[in-house]
């Protein structure tokens, strides 16, 4: 039998709030167990952008990543941020040791290609660009891998890359040597049944179910897109997808995807 | 016999030209055994506190590191500059993993005391804050540690260090464990008996010889400090330390600095 493992993501919103990160940190230094800390980015990356001059280009609400945009994100991410969420759970007596993509060779991803959109420097990936290996010593070091949204091609090139999938690809690619939780934190307790009562958590959810309220348009928009992504992962052997408030991730309320 | 170890820093000069540090990383990858790379900052950090309009606070030449500026070298240092060095290293086929103090607990700082001058948010150092033993698991798996300029007191706070002391302390904390060579990488090919002339370089220093330089008024005052910390090194059990140039680290031409 594998060894669990939980894999924590946690998105921009907890990481602009110093207390709230706090919050979390002192919560997931009482975790017990092997634990993975995926984080993405804060608006202190476009705050800088904006202070230095540097217009964010969108297209369809997603960020193009030239080459100005590429540097201060690696600043944010595997810096800033990377580096206060590391010192922070020292604070906590948790062992934890930072990495971006390039790290170890942890993440190697590809450059997306040119279509009708030049993304810029941003990196797709799949499981196979994986280092498990590197994250396996690290975990029976006794260390807590915090790992940023940057990768790399293996070719010199940086690239920004989406935290969520990251966090997801990294489940799935230790599916094999490990029993993986993912855990999906954000502002809310779980997945609501009525957007407007956060009361209204589901406290399990199936495929089958999944499909059933997906079709009676019974769940947010916002939440399709990472439930998907959630039941994707649990398709490829992750043991369980669990939804919850990065403020209470040791409180029993949240909603646990279970494979059937 | 211990096994042999080199230990290269680096300084902001060559930080500041991609093409010298890509020649730099190139050759580093020539050089055989296991290694550790320590790294200042270049001027990016100050270019953007002038961008952002934070002025530099100095005291005798030395940086005042307030909040807002300890943001910003965290940014450059741990971000920016470790990031590409590592991935320039990847690139040349060399598993290299980036480093902060607070990652791992790799060093960890006393925030200086205020006394006449308070320096803010930077961290003094000793052999007992090195985590020999992380390093020794990291280059036993064959990684090269790449080492920014930050440090962390263990409480939380992040703390800017000065690299040469780094790459001493390091030095000096391996050296129980390891035959340690210490390499600072410079400009020039070692050092000039004639600052003015660049083939003046002296082949190799014993303590006797360079009290007697010293003494004489041959050697550039501003190489004194660096040569000062480098035979106290030698003193606390390192094997030897290397002055030479960055771009030119597998040529003979350099100063070798011996016990004896």
């Amino acid at each position: 039998m594998n060894d669990a493992l939980k894999i924590f993501k946690i998105g921009g919103g907890i990481i602009d709030e110093p207390a709230q990160l706090r919050v979390f940190l002192r919560e997931l230094s009482r975790v017990p167990g092997p634990k993975v800390l995926v984080h993405g980015g804060g608006k202190g990356a476009s705050d800088m952008l904006r202070a230095l001059g540097i217009a964010p280009q969108l297209v369809d609400g997603r960020r193009i990543t030239d080459a100005a945009t590429l540097d201060i994100v690696t600043m944010f991410y595997a810096g800033k941020t990377n580096k206060q969420i590391v010192a922070g759970l020292q604070r906590e007596g948790v062992n934890a040791l930072g990495l971006s993509g390039a790290d170890g060779n942890l993440i190697r991803a590809q450059k997306r290609p040119v279509t009708e959109v030049d993304y810029g420097f941003v990196g797709d990936l799949t499981e196979a660009g994986i280092n498990t290996g590197l994250l396996r010593q690290l975990l029976g070091a006794g260390l807590l891998p915090v790992c940023c949204a940057i990768t790399h091609d293996g070719q010199g090139q940086l690239l920004n890359t989406n935290a969520d999938t990251i966090a997801s690809t990294l489940a799935r690619a230790l599916a094999p040597h490990y029993r993986v939780a993912l855990h999906y934190c954000f502002e809310k307790d779980g997945v609501l049944l009525d957007v407007n009562d956060p009361a209204s958590v589901l406290p399990r959810l199936t495929p089958g179910q999944y499909q059933e309220l997906k079709a009676s348009g019974a769940i947010a928009a916002g939440m399709l897109p990472k439930l998907d992504n959630a039941f994707a992962a649990l398709a490829a052997g992750v043991e369980q997808v669990v939804i919850e408030n990065a403020l209470n991730i040791n409180e029993t309320t949240k909603t646990v995807l279970c494979p059937s």
